[in-house]
This record gives structure tokens, sequence and C-alpha cells, in this order.
């Protein structure tokens, strides 16, 4: 088996370089003979984190770069202004082949704006996109775009639809991924000027389609792939995302409220954590993927664990060895031939 | 002070007539002097209804409507074939000045299909809106539009602010409410086409507008109004109200899963019912006014109680005292000659 070469952003996330070392040498242990890691950052930091470990693997590198994009930093400007930023750097290393695959949790924008910039679209992209997972009833649903492209036309959402086909059915071993197209109704008739064309494409596409789905439908696991444009998935990715922290405030304040309430709550919480919090608490699913650009980029919350972290880079290496790019460009010029 | 005669659809929800008619019965009774109430639909279902009540108030009418609009019915469709229904001859009412506002539990696509058509718009609106309240740590925030505007340009996007603010201002009596944008960062720069634009227009609008709010701020209460294109507005409403049927579902499943799991999720869901879910219920608020049509008609959740349908009438009462019609007129024929 061919060794893989992943990036890691040693100085992305809240916890840079901790947990994105710790997260590296746990894969690298783990996987010893399937890939190779590379960490960009200030490499004094990140030999500093290394010697922490008692073993220091073999097939974990460093190269350096000297600046860093902080979480506050304008994703275009950062590009201009901090070129040899580990994004930079580590992205740069794909682009001249040294490496097969980056992962950050820093900047999402700045991630995202550099990748696309760096690594070029596949041919046949418009738009690249980012996917989320959200937890369903039945598992999980993955909703394209989440704010990578705003003002989509509505072969953006086709695009977005056969992306996410690809990446459920390869990464997440769902055969037939059922696809959806948010709107305001079920009905065919029902939906914006976007979604009402993009309905006739999907509908044409040759994929599982099965229609529109509401708000109501993304935690019902109703469908696999979710497509919508990108403002749309970014308003609903944070307001759940924001569901959960008003849910703990509420128990917070009601904790402060006296003794008694204190230790029912903290009694109560142990369920609540594994019942209900457990699955709305998005931290715990490592990266989510941008696709459509030339290269494997996969981005990862701003608080993201050593787990979260050893996660994407597996993410990583399974979107390499299912070769899940070229099953995009290939599907995408088909498609280009068919219209 | 002048009595106010308000249109009760009586055949408006899933407990149709029962918690239409009880809630009339409430106001109609809490309320002697100053509201008259009209019950609209079956008239002999509607009496045998009011039979049940031991006092039969003197202020509760009844108009027969032989008709009656489910909500399965297509909002066009019902407008055109079901003439006589209980929302057409309640909007009727209105039309003829024969009532001064319309509640309805009905099929939410119908009476405001039906409201729009019928009463049409107040001068200066180029887009009705429905507005939703949202629970946040401090309050409350309405979010306009959730779905009766879709495809929307920046200048309704302004519309919206202006009766948005119009009305939490006479209703809810906030002073000089906050008022932000719905969008994907909070710079001015983020956004898509359609708020970008709407941006400049908010920014010299003379109102109190905070900037951009994103999917996160809605339960935060950053904002008191919150505007976006309708089709935003209602994915967010629907995915917020399916989040408390999925808790619920969760607990549920846990509760089944054994004696002891049972006993206690029991215990926990009085506590757990207080802190979180009543929030969430966006069943305990009554209706939604929609606003930009030339009378006054709100809608009200398919699964109203009677205290729920009591609220919508009082709203109703106070949406008319307070004039807010007459005030959104001036405001956007002020705002009309400074363009």
């Amino acid at each position: 088996m061919k060794k893989i070469k992943i990036v890691v952003d040693a100085m992305g996330g809240d916890f840079a370089p901790l947990n994105d070392v710790s997260g590296a040498i746990i894969a690298a242990e783990e996987k010893k003979d399937e890939i190779d890691i590379i960490l960009t950052g200030r490499v004094n930091l990140i030999n500093d984190e290394l010697k922490k470990h008692k073993v220091r693997p073999d097939n974990i590198f460093v190269v350096n770069a000297e600046e860093v994009v902080t979480m506050d930093d304008s994703p275009v400007e950062s590009l201009k202004t901090k070129s040899d930023s580990s994004i930079s750097v580590g992205l740069n290393l794909l682009k001249e082949k040294k490496a097969d695959a980056f992962i950050s949790a820093g900047n999402t924008g700045a991630v995202m704006t550099a990748s696309i910039l760096k690594l070029g679209r596949i041919q046949g992209v418009g738009r690249p996109t980012i996917g989320s997972l959200f937890p369903t009833d039945k598992g999980k649903t993955m909703v394209f775009d989440v704010g990578a492209s705003v003002d989509c036309k509505p072969v953006h959402l086709l695009e977005f639809a056969v992306m996410g086909n690809i990446y459920m059915k390869n990464v997440y071993n769902i055969i037939n991924p059922k696809i959806g197209l948010l709107s305001v109704g079920e009905e065919k008739s029902k939906g914006d000027a976007l979604t009402l064309e993009a309905y006739e494409l999907l509908e044409n596409s040759g994929l599982n389609f099965i229609g529109n789905v509401e708000g109501r439908d993304v935690l019902r696991g109703k469908a696999d792939v979710i497509v919508c444009d990108g403002f749309v998935g970014n308003v609903i990715l944070k307001f759940a995302e924001s569901v959960l922290d008003v849910m703990k405030n509420k128990f917070r304040s009601y904790a402060e409220k006296g003794f008694f309430k204190k230790i029912w709550v903290g009694m109560m919480y142990g369920t609540l954590k594994n019942v209900v919090l457990k699955d709305f608490d998005y931290q715990e699913y490592g990266g989510v993927p941008l696709l459509g650009v030339d290269g494997i980029s996969i981005i990862g919350h701003g608080k993201s664990s050593p787990i979260a972290i050893k996660n994407m880079i597996y993410k990583a290496e399974e979107m390499i060895r299912k070769e899940v790019n070229s099953k995009i460009r290939e599907e995408l010029s088909s498609l280009a031939i068919k219209k």
C-alpha cells in the first residue's frame, strides 16, 4: 500500500499546537505503515510539543512556517500578507505534489480561501463546497453548502449534489445516498427561483433525488445529502451550533439558583449529555471537507480535540484511497456531456 | 373606548372548533366591553360547541361559512374552489369594514394567500411579511420574514425592518428596537448579493440598525428584530421547531430502554420542561402577524390551545388600538420620499 503524506497545520485552532501535534502523533502511531505526517508551523514550538510525548514517531516530519494566521485575520488579507503561514506553506506542499492532503483546525475562511486559490478547482466544478454533518435519528445527514459559496446558480446546487453523493458513498459507505433539496415546502412547486430551477436539474440528474426537504427534515434523516445555497446552509449550521450553547446556559443559570438545584442538575447532566447534548455537539465530528478543489483539504472546528484532529487525518486518507476527487472529475464531466 | 370587532376562524387548526371557540369565549368574557367576537364556520358545529359552555357571552356572534379549508389544501386552489370557507367569509367581513381583524389557526398558506389577495397591501409595501418570535436569553427576537415572501429584493428587507420595528415597539413595548440583518458574518463585507445591498439601505434608514447578525445570534437576543429573505427565515423556523421534537424523541427512546430509565426520565422531565423545552415550544407563543396587508390578520399554529387563541385575539386588539397599520403606512411613505 502506497504511503500517503498528510500535512497537518500545527498552528491551527484554539489549542494549537497542543491538540494538532497530539492528534498527529496518535494517527502517526496507529497508522505507521499507511501515512506520513508533515506538521507545518513554527518549528521550535512544534518540537517543544513533540518532546512532551514519550516517543517521536518516525513518520512525523516538520516543515517550518514562521507566520500564524489567527482566528480574527481576514481570509483574503492573510493570504496576501502572511505568505509564510502554516496554512500557505502546507498548501504549497500539496501544490508542489510533495504531499497528498492538508488538514487544519485554523481560521475556516482563511483555509478555504487559500485552498481554493492555491489548489484551484477540479475541472467541471463551478463552485467548491463545504459540507457539514448533522446528527439524525437514523444516522447522519450532510448539508452542502454551509458557507463556501453564496449566490449560487441552480447548476451549482447540482454540482453540490454530485460531489456530496460521491463523498457520502465513499467516505460513509452509504449505498445510493438519498439527495434532498432544501426548500420551503415539499411540493415541487414550492421554493424560490434558485430551488425551482435546481429541482429540474436534480430530477434529471440520475441521482437518487427524493425531492424537496424542509428545515424540519434536516435532523430527521430524511436525506443523506441535503443541498442548498451556502448562505442558507451557513445560517442553519450556526443556528444549530448555538442551540447547544443556549441549552447549556439555561441549565447553568438554573443550577445557580440554589444548592439543591445545582445538585439536581449535576445528577441529570450525565443523562442529558448522553441522550441529547452529545449528538448536537458539532465538535465531536472532526473536520468537514472542502469539495471541488483540486486537492484534499479538510477544515476542522477551532476547538478540535486531538481525537478530532486524528479523525480529520483519517478522513483525508480515506478520501485519497477512495479517489474521491477523480470520481468527482469523472462524474462532472459526464454530466457536462449530458447537458 | 370604541369596541373592536375581531373575526375568529372557528374551523382553523387541528382542534377546531373546540379550541377556537373556547379561546374566543375566554377573550369575550375577559374583555366584554372592549371586543366583539365573530366566529366564522359551520353554524351548527359552532353552536354545538358554544352550548358546552355554561354561559354564552353577549359579545359573541356567529357568521355561517359552509366550507372548510383543510391543512392539506393548496392555498391558491382553496381560495378559488372554496369561496364559502370560514377563511374567505371571515376576510370578506374585514374587506366590507364589518370587522377590524381576523385570526386563524388554520392552513397558514391559505390564510396568508387569502389575506394578501382579499385585503391588499398597505400603500408603499412591496412584500408582506410574517414574523416569528424566537426565545432568547434576554427576551424575544422576532424574525421577519419566515415564509410570506421569497426572492426578496434589498428594499423588501428594508420594508420588513420598518414593519418589524413598528410591531416590536407597539406590541412588545420595546423602546428603539435593535434591528439586525441575518448574514454569514458580522462584517459589513460578509453576505450575499441581497444582504450586501440591504446593508446599505438599513444603514441609511434611521432605524437602530446594529449590522449583520449570524445564525448563532438568533437565540442570543442580539437584536430585537432580525430581517432576512422568507426562504432563509422559513428554513430556520422549521429547523428550530424540529429541535424540540428531536429532543423529545430522544428522551422517549431512552425511556423505552428499561424500567429505571423510564422512571429517571419521568423525574427529570419537569425540570427539563421548565428549563429548556418550554422556551423552544413554539406553540406557546400564540399567533404571528402578517404585516403589510391592509387589515389585521394573525395566523396561529395548527396546534394552538384555547390560551393561544385568546392571545391571538388580544394581539389583534392591540395592533388595532396602537394603529400599527397607519404607522406602517406613514413610515413607508416618508421612506419613499427620502429615496
